[in-house]
């Protein structure tokens, strides 16, 4: 036997190290450091303290662990194969990197079972732990009973300087102190070492007194590298205090083990090299080939297939006691599970008759939300610091605080970016939890990586943004988005929707609703200011992306086409039109994403090919609508930065009038 | 004589209160709580500390006020008007959020002298507080001579509960820390309120213990309200420690005065309404009527103008001491000063030819940047943690580090939304500095509300963004950007680049300084990947935005156009379709913006509207080509999220090999 020198622990921490290096090494390309570094501190948490079925890697009840740091990733990857799950082979280590691996750069979970967020952007990671942590105690608030437990887990999260700059991670943590998360417990991997050399570069702030300062309850290891009795007992210390999130500062060695590159930036990402790999085998007295795992570690590891099936079987019995004794609760909690809408669920959004009075489109998306509310007891969110703005209040569902964890109405402060991160984790908690955030559409540039990540990960967030143009008014131009829809429709997978009118508003919460179960995010984009109920809008239209809504006799001399508040001015600006004898087909656009994924013939339906003279009208950028005006079309946009004043003057000065889209379509038509 | 019991200071700071309610009770709009709570700190500071020349608000070693909590602006639109600046006359007062005044809903440095930079977006004016300070301290230790200081001024910022909740002001407050700024002075309205009610909602930290954290010395004003005395007494403190940047925490009541309103949410963002307005007035013993100012305040507060021209006088003179004895360093300081680039600069670019070995664009970038700093030493950036990858460092020029500010490499670590802040206000700082930000191109999205507040605010940062496609690789697509090059051109005012090999690099950075000076941001895309130098590309070309690279002889029979790395497959395809007797143009697009500013001619001389089978190759969106493609014209792009796999990989297996770009030209070409 190689290494005899070495505890079966040692051993187990040294095949994580070495799965690693090897499997960077053949790559060419990762990031050897922190698996290196954290691999005692992983082994320690997921040998003596996570709770999860490598054999059902969906178990509800699992603990939940993000790796934060995730170009780390191959430490996460050794700990899936070592334990058992099937979605990481040896053969799929070896694959690390490459095209259709289960292993890509950074973990995915849409791609590797087993991984329960996707990171790699830094800092989001322990944003979405705060999130994780968040749906755990709502759940056990809502559904667990004094005399039955069927909700509780924790979620665990190890993370690096580099989250610890950022500053989604600074506001997640600071709300998850405020709401004493006490089942979260982060193990900050503290190895003095970022991209550009030592922290002492650019980070040399106390991070613990930080931590402190936002209520969490703070742990130090200070010999992270060897001392797995100590990592053990902070962890053990972290779960004692059930009242704050916990932070352990584990002092590690970046690369530890390697003798040339340990403790220096240039282990952060890069292969060793086979020289330095050699010299660290030799150094950690590891004599096995690449790729090769000491049966003893296999057999060790793999003991937590069969703690995990028992850790599930025990739930499993406790969860049929539950469902005994309270049916009700136990029928909801599997249907959230199921991740199924309950019947006839949509029936509660309204409809609306042009004669039903102007509202703001944010009135009505606070209408639905309420109408929602009580049908969908799974819909929780809320607002950065912008509540009775957005119009987002769940009324009569209370305010999820510490010691209030069953309410639904999160107040997530002047958070923008943790409330996205959070949303995303709420809704990929995989409990059916379906999360919303809010705030002003122009401040979706500071969440702007959260919702990307909400695209790409296959989180059903629902993002609802209000004061969607420069119809915002007197805030002026901080506040006024003009190239924000088309940043957004850009993203893939992102629904975009600007509603029109009452009818679209609930056809886009049908929508949104509906692909927040199949894991897909919407947008919706709300107007501060009135508009009118229009002739021809509906629910059914909605979800075509583009329909339309005044209809002419014959070939259309000129298509109007719009979205949200400015479908009013086309259908106004067509009767005048009309009048004049032109035939004139109004199209209004919610949507240009589901508009997009119909079949060529409806498209051609709407937007014929022989109608050229096109004209499209939005208080917003350009940039996009070319695709749909034509080049013998044109648009009623802005291109610049708006002003400050009230919403109305806004829209006249920048031409948002029927006389403007009038003379607009007059010199189109030619 | 009216509110006899009030003393002078008393009625100054009422006359502030109430500009501020009454300007907000005319407009029905805006934001009075800060105003009336922090008018206290807001008149200590403007009168007994602030250094600056109503009557030339650009005076170079004026201190500089940022009010972070921009939305509170009527208190430095007053403040303004008080101390005689122009730029505020008590009828721009009374035109409060109304169109075309310069007294616009949050303040903007574009519209408003003695506005050094515009705030709103929460966090944003503290993390330009940071960048000011960074100037400041960086222009002493480069012209300051041991018996001669001409750069000498602090920097006050005013920031409230809503900006320390966000994660740009932690990470800049971090780095603020780590630097050691000590003339930067913040100073915190305490009061606990922000929209959604009291701060006990969602912000529950201790502030001033996660300021000390970050190395900051913090001082506590228990009675913010009334206390003068230690107001004053604590910017004295904070003003004698030079070696960290001070945080005094200033407890107020937001809406101080309002009986019925003052300590709510109400008075946040609200008009008081004429029957609180009138109580106020009550309560406060104010017995002027609206926009009223004690011909005693004016008197009084108008000495600021008298001091303001006896500093710029005093520094004067100590300038003419300077030149005498250093007239070099003198000449150069005038220079930065007169924002005018040195003669001959732009000959240091280097230029191409296709003989010269292939390179990736950031390789090119690197050697731009560092044959302008020689001859440019007013530019100074740095990346955020990337600066080996983003290749950013100015070689030979030094660290910025405590103690070592003349040096000009910014390690601003993970913090990129910080680093844009930063730059822009040492782009703002009006001292002639180029700044320089830079961070992978998907993370932009991390910065978005700084790269939007560069365009917007006119600071004329630079942004160098690197690893611009799925080129990138391994890291995967969670690193891989795809919308983001859309979303960055759909902002106004922003010149994106995507030069296509060193000779376009040379081009982009050739416009991107001259742009810096003129207050325009630039944002320059480049690949990780090696790309050939080729035929056809020059500086000159860039200029136009879009240029022909590849000309065949009479109307073209298809125009293939790209940016980037993929204007060489045009290139390729090109040549293969000659052969196969196609008439081909190619054209390369470095930059959209620079492209639509051309007149109408050039424009149809490089893309004429007949010639209308075309085809973009781009490895990004096809978002937003459709404006050039048009309808018969198709796009190589990219819709979907990429994957982790080698670089040229990824481009293989989405398409973007000459193959293909044939395979889509051949279709077109029908």
């Amino acid at each position: 036997m190689v290494a005899a020198t070495q505890s079966l622990e040692e051993l187990c921490i040294n095949s994580i190290r070495f799965l690693a290096v090897d499997a960077i090494e053949k790559s060419k390309s990762g990031h050897p450091g922190l698996p290196m570094g954290a691999a005692p501190m992983g082994f320690v948490l997921w040998d003596k303290f996570m709770r999860f079925n490598p054999k059902n890697p969906k178990w509800f009840n699992r603990d939940r662990f993000i790796l934060s740091a995730g170009h780390g990733c191959m430490l996460q990857y050794a700990l899936l194969y070592l334990t058992g799950y099937d979605s990481v082979s040896i053969e799929d280590i070896k694959q690390f990197r490459q095209w259709g691996s289960k292993t890509p750069g950074h973990p995915e979970n849409f791609e590797t079972e087993g991984v329960e967020v996707t990171t790699g952007p830094l800092g989001q990671g322990i944003a979405n732990g705060v999130g994780l942590a968040l749906a755990e105690a709502h759940l056990a608030a809502t559904f667990n009973k004094p005399d039955a437990t069927i909700v509780d887990h924790y979620t665990y999260v190890i993370l690096g300087d580099g989250c610890n700059m950022e500053g989604v991670a600074s506001e997640a943590c600071s709300i998850a102190g405020h709401w004493g998360l006490g089942k979260l417990i982060a193990l900050y991997d503290d190895n003095h070492i970022s991209i550009d050399g030592s922290t002492d570069v650019a980070f040399t702030e106390d991070v613990s007194k930080r931590f402190e300062s936002y209520g969490w309850h703070v742990l130090h290891v200070e010999s992270g590298n060897t001392d797995l009795t100590a990592i053990a007992k902070a962890i053990e210390e972290a779960k004692a205090v059930t009242d704050k999130p916990s932070m352990i500062k584990v002092t590690t060695t970046i690369g530890y083990g390697s003798p040339n590159k340990q403790n220096t930036a240039g282990i952060h990402g890069s292969a060793l090299g086979p020289e330095e790999t050699a010299l660290t085998r030799k150094a950690l007295n590891w004599e096995y080939e690449p790729f090769v795992v000491p049966q003893d570690v296999l057999t060790y590891m793999n003991k937590a297939i069969e703690r995990g099936a028992a850790y599930e079987a025990e739930w499993n019995k406790a969860f049929t006691a539950y469902k005994a004794k309270y049916p009700s609760e136990a029928a909801q909690f599997e249907r959230y599970l199921s991740n199924k809408l309950p019947d006839g669920w949509d029936k509660v959004l309204p409809t609306f008759t042009p004669e039903d009075k102007p509202l703001p489109t944010r009135k009505h998306s606070e209408n639905c939300l309420n109408k929602l509310a009580p049908v969908l007891p799974e819909l929780i969110g809320g607002s950065a610091d912008l509540t009775h703005s957005n119009l987002t209040e769940l009324k009569g569902f209370g305010d999820f605080q510490k010691g209030h964890y069953a309410n639904r109405n999160v107040h997530f402060g002047v958070r923008e970016h943790a409330m996205g991160a959070i949303c995303n984790a709420m809704a990929l908690h995989g409990s059916g939890l379906i999360s919303y955030g809010a705030t002003f559409l122009i401040f979706t540039d500071y969440m702007r990586a959260a919702i990307r990540l909400s695209a790409l990960s296959q989180a059903g967030s629902i993002w609802v943004m209000t004061h969607d143009s420069i119809g915002q008014g007197e805030d002026g131009p901080t506040h006024q988005p003009i190239e924000t829809l088309a940043s957004l429709r850009a993203i893939p997978n992102l629904t975009v929707f600007r509603p029109a009118d009452g009818n679209e508003c609930s056809g886009a919460y049908k929508i949104a609703i509906e692909k927040s179960k199949k894991h897909e995010p919407s947008l919706l984009a709300f107007t501060r200011q009135n508009v009118p109920n229009l002739p021809g809008t509906s629910m059914e239209g909605v979800a075509k992306g583009a329909y339309t809504i005044v209809e002419c006799q014959g070939t259309p001399d000129i298509i109007l086409m719009g979205t949200g508040s400015e479908v009013s001015l086309c259908v106004t600006a067509a009767e005048k039109l009309t009048a004049e004898g032109k035939k004139v087909r109004v199209v209004s656009m919610p949507s240009w994403e589901l508009f997009d994924a119909q079949d060529a013939a409806y498209k051609e339906s709407v937007l014929p090919k022989a109608v050229t003279k096109r004209l499209s009208v939005e208080a917003a950028a350009s940039f996009g609508w070319h695709k749909y005006v034509g080049p013998e079309g044109d648009t009623v946009s802005i291109d610049t930065f708006g002003a400050s004043a009230p919403g109305g003057t806004c829209m006249d000065k920048f031409g948002f009038t029927v006389e403007n889209v009038l003379a607009k379509a007059k010199a189109v038509l030619g």
